[in-house]
């Protein structure tokens, strides 16, 4: 089979690789028929996550159809549609059975993509399957379900569940790529006041707009006197720091109000500042996270119930063996304007 | 009266001042039976809290009995014991409405000894005296009362409960100082596992062990080794901050399990590094915090029902007219040994 | 002035009555601007409520003007434009510190048109008015306002928070009068994925539909298997009792999936059965709950941002000298069609 | 081998039974070296639960060795000592997913001694071994242990986690058997002020004395009195039912103070009345339940770290081949005196 490999910084290829098989019996094989991109596709080609060895096949979402299981696998069966998620799950550890599957200790957690062969290429191997798949229901779409792989639960788990945005908030969400538009999408969930959106480009502060912010700003145009007015002084309730650099993490701690909540979601390879002589007074509550997908299973049900709208996402569609040039494009947005691209089976 | 007047940076005088009278309808004015010195007190001594004038009377901390009452109050009449709460409240704005009432924007929060006249004095007048005065219950000593006035409510609401202590956790307090002692006796409150003391200096760990730590370590002695030996390689389940440096703070989020708490609770002067380049992948919640004293109530319940022993703290006892060697006493605790002292009326 | 009089069971009059004046340090006199009627109100009427007196001034709601304020009143000033909660409280007692308002111990609680006099009238007396009063902000109608003095914070608190409604929920609002209706707008604040109605009356079930109702449905019509079916055959995450009988009570009890609520809002007159035969096994929980108010300053802010739409609550408008007629249309509403009904001053 | 069978209501037999083998990749064959019996079992044998059908192994509770396992466990394996738990999981269904392991859908629950043989044996298969059973720590003993796998969590999860019981608490537990000993035991985890304990027989009440109860009372003795006035007039902030029958839930409702919480533990066959016309306005909260197991590694922890002393509840030790004996002690506490018994290999 063909499948998109990583063989050293900078260096990724689509070609002709073993199609896998079963090793263990909690293992399924899945017939990829959509992928994704993930932005952390591109960091792993720059180098920046030295876990990933050479030959690793890339992509961490999918969704396909399952083609062979494991003896001890007894969610799902051979023929069914299924969602492959960015987070495996023993499903038996101290983590996962808090339902703290992005930290599992049994093995999962981030492998696909990473410590074990991904799903951007014609099959995949899945371990722990009964704990990393999700059936689709009926009614919702392959280009749909995909990004329920990682960004509508990462944006809506770690951003928003654990900003805890409540009705009536003022929510800032700091970065307008897809991860901060995602969590814009996932605040409205809530039903909150206000929802500001902050970057520096002018585009994704047009598509934070889109995809429902009340208002949008750039640093440089005084996003905290902004945020001080539309709170009567206070400050958000809510900042959600979806860039993941010290600027925009410190930029969350100034515009969040004192009981308020700073949600990291943002992927950082820096420390940043923490500004204790301020914050020690301010009852702040600062969490980060990687995603549990926890709330996979209850994102599928309100997509097919029509309450989740993520087809504003998809900009650009290829099918598999196009997979170079859809890497082009997503690696390019300032001019591709991609915010997903989305990959499917002839 | 006398009262204790901070004049400028290293000089404090007990001396003869005007008696306090009401201003306010809501004020009342409470006589001193019992005060105590805090560190905080030391600080504004240094210098370290510009806020506070020339001419102050220091003190946030006393237990006393009313004197006078304006028409606006109804919760307290002349002859009845009362806490005197470090904390203020005008009971009617946003913050104080959900019982942050240290975070008060109507003119509380702690403003005794700082921005108004404090309780190192015979006479004490107590603004917003319906939200800022608590009833004592019979049974209870003036004694143990006033160490209900900050530092038990401090280390329980800012330590405990926003670090989210349950049942069965391994917590972690760096620092053994009279914070970090109340913050282990608060903790023993949800019956931990394993309660681990950090501090450098040998006295202070023996103090702890006293307040019920399991184990005591200095930060060289390998303190990380021991909490992940305890905890199956795992971390912390919760990390209280209970010093105010840089250093204290990142060996808690050193010291914390991916998906535990850092509670902060001491007073800092200079930012930390968070180590977000390690963090962001972790599901770490860090809190920080003044105290709200919404428990205090519950706290003097306890007292009074016998379920809270506060007597090991007063480690010294002096008239009023004794102050300044009690502030020299609480000054020097390397060779006093002091935790806390307390003042008394003849 | 003219108010509206509670005589003896069956028998109201608006006649002349003496103005009040203020008879505490705490208390404002607010001239009444806008004012509806309760389903309270004709409880009161029909003999239901012993603990109303002859000659009681009925109301409950309102929004208006402060006329006048006490010594001890520091929130609001004579000319501000407020609303008239349904709550007073007292501010300082054991529940009102913990913002269960409606459990007030010191003397507030539902009071007006109930133990005082109501807001029915030219002109009201509002006891505790620091804590019963909410200033308006800018941009909010007196007509949408007077819905937030207590049929919006009672479906939001005590039916979907209490609930705990989620997004993705499944949510049965029971009874589909005012309060049901208000129940179904606020569930919508936290997208549930499907919500749906049950009433006797086809008029209501529309009205269901035009609030936002996905489903509706009689409980003749099977509403246990169209649940059933629309939860995979679990049942509803969340049902709220909007009526107040037995019989819809324990529809509620068998509507809900094992691990759901039961949010109850309706004013019952008889006990229900609890089969705890089965439902012991089930993780169910049961709430009860007289609004507290908590929520009506969030509430106000989204009515001010445009993001509670209550215009289609208003289905007839009076002044307020045309408070007989008011009564009569409201007391009819299978003939008016009245949900709620608003007065005001010429 | 040998096992107690269920014949038919009232007769049961220790007799020669065909060993267990693997039926399930899932399954583990465990040898039991330590078990219990439930007052469960003693409804099974009354006829009580129609479900278990006639040559049933019963019992749901055992410690052992692990004897062997099928392909798909990967966490037990055979030699290694583990808690054999009242509730079997699938681990993969809606329910297990968020830690509701006793609502499982996917075949498992309550089902050990119930819908499949159970552990009054000298081995037992245990289906969905992974979810199933849980690792003794070292330093554990057998008979501590097995009251791990129901009393001990089931009082914790379903009466005190359930009941939201916090420090500074009146708690009382109505009905002082083993499982209401258990709920006094779990209660003082959280430091409440009293903990009151109500029962109809004074050595039970003496039990609970010795368990920790700080008063008790029968509901002759005015025990809604005790309450009151140890309260100040205001009612319990948890009541936790430990009996199973109408009289005593009811008695729970009226014990409780506004905004408190009642919490059934007991197994009830009989409905019971909810005196709605009192409840609806006074913010109670009632939950139910069957255990769920998600606590039983953190009390296993605590076992293993001495912070949790359950000797007490053991009154009577047998050999296995003493099963009817033991039966017999156990279903005449009367006169036996008996708690809890627990046999064990020879």
């Amino acid at each position: 089979m063909k499948a998109l490999v990583y063989e050293r910084p900078g260096h990724r290829v689509w070609r002709d690789v073993t199609q896998p098989g079963l090793l263990e019996p909690t293992d399924a094989i899945v017939r990829v028929d959509a992928v994704t991109i993930c932005g952390t596709d591109l960091h792993i080609l720059k180098g920046d996550v030295p876990t990933v060895e050479s030959g690793r096949i890339l992509g961490h979402e999918a969704v396909g159809t399952v083609a062979e299981v494991g003896a001890g696998v007894g969610l799902v069966a051979p023929g069914q549609r299924v969602l492959v998620s960015c987070i495996s799950a023993c499903g038996r550890c101290r983590y996962c059975r808090s339902a703290s599957y992005g930290q599992c200790i049994g093995g999962g957690g981030w492998i696909l993509g990473h410590r074990v062969d991904g799903t951007q290429a014609e099959y995949v191997r899945v371990p722990f399957a009964d704990h990393s798949l999700h059936p689709l229901p009926d009614g919702v779409s392959d280009e749909a379900a995909v990004l329920l792989a990682d960004i509508l639960p990462t944006s809506y788990e770690v951003g928003v569940r654990n900003g805890g945005v409540q009705p009536g908030d003022t929510v800032v969400v700091v970065g307008a790529g897809p991860i901060g538009l995602a969590a814009i999408l996932a605040a409205r969930l809530y039903s909150p006041s206000h929802i500001v959106a902050v970057d520096l480009a002018q585009p994704r502060l047009d598509a934070a707009t889109r995809f429902g912010a009340d208002l949008v700003a750039s640093p440089q145009q005084g996003v905290v006197g902004l945020v001080r007015e539309l709170t009567g002084g206070l400050g958000a309730d809510v900042a959600i720091e979806a860039v993941g650099v010290p600027e925009t993490f410190e930029l969350c701690t100034t515009l969040v109000r004192a009981g308020g909540h700073v949600a990291n979601v943002g992927v950082h390879g820096k420390p940043a500042t923490l500004h204790l002589e301020d914050l020690w007074i301010r009852n702040v509550t600062v969490t980060t996270g990687l995603v549990d997908t926890y709330s996979t299973p209850t994102l599928l049900r309100m997509l097919a119930a029509g309450r989740l709208d993520v087809s504003a996402f998809v900009t650009h569609r290829f099918t598999l063996d196009q997979m170079p040039e859809a890497y082009d494009v997503f690696a390019d947005p300032q001019n591709s304007g991609a915010l997903k691209v989305v990959l499917t089976r002839q």
